[in-house]
């Protein structure tokens, strides 16, 4: 499915929103674990590295109930350049993550390719998308 | 609403999912518009600051149908510096977006406040929020 595809669908849909300010997070072991993953992609293996993170991405999402969102986009002007917003709904839900099958593959397949990589904790302002009821 | 309450929330509705690979951007005036936005803010403001951009982001996404999602975290180690990842549905849209009084608002009562901004144009890869159907 083409990201028009899947917007319109989620525009026709909007069935669910997540929105919600970090002002109090809570124990940490219940609050949201929210990280930006910065990477740079050796450029002739930048095709299969994102056919290999869509895979991972998609199947985190689908299979694991504290995978919450995952987004990731190549910075237009140097698209070996991949950021990432990883939302998982606390930090044992990452670990758990960690250790997933899909997760282990993609560290493996595509260990040759990431140049570099850079994790970067943050503290959620607000995750907010399409809705009726965003507030 | 407090992100766990609104992790919480999506995770009972998880009703509508947003996934799709980049692959085939359609024509530029329909295709997904999706940026990076990195803000340094004064820190003797950030309080007043965090409140004003969290409002303005919730009446983008609940009022404007073609702003799909708004996500801001403050990086942990830095929490001045401010990262939001913006999903319009088309370049239109954000177009549209700026000149809404919500925004025209926003700019107006931080113009004191942010110390820089750079915006980064992007190409999605996968964006993907918690659902069944994900693929």
């Amino acid at each position: 499915m083409g990201v028009r595809q899947g917007l319109a669908l989620a525009m026709a849909g909007m069935a669910l929103g997540l929105c919600g300010g970090a002002a109090a997070a809570g124990p940490a072991e219940t609050a949201p674990y929210v990280r930006i993953a910065e990477l740079e992609i050796d450029p002739a293996q930048l095709g299969a590295y994102k056919d290999i993170l869509a895979t991972e991405q998609a199947a985190s999402v689908r299979t694991e109930p504290g995978v919450v969102m995952l987004h990731s986009v190549a910075i237009a002007e140097h698209p070996n350049q991949i950021r990432l917003l990883e939302v998982y709904a606390s930090r044992a839900t990452y670990e758990a993550h960690v250790k997933s099958p899909h997760f282990l593959r993609y560290k493996a397949a595509t260990a040759s390719m990431v140049v570099s990589l850079k994790l970067i904790e943050t503290v959620p302002i607000l995750l907010c998308a399409k809705t009726g009821d965003c507030r």
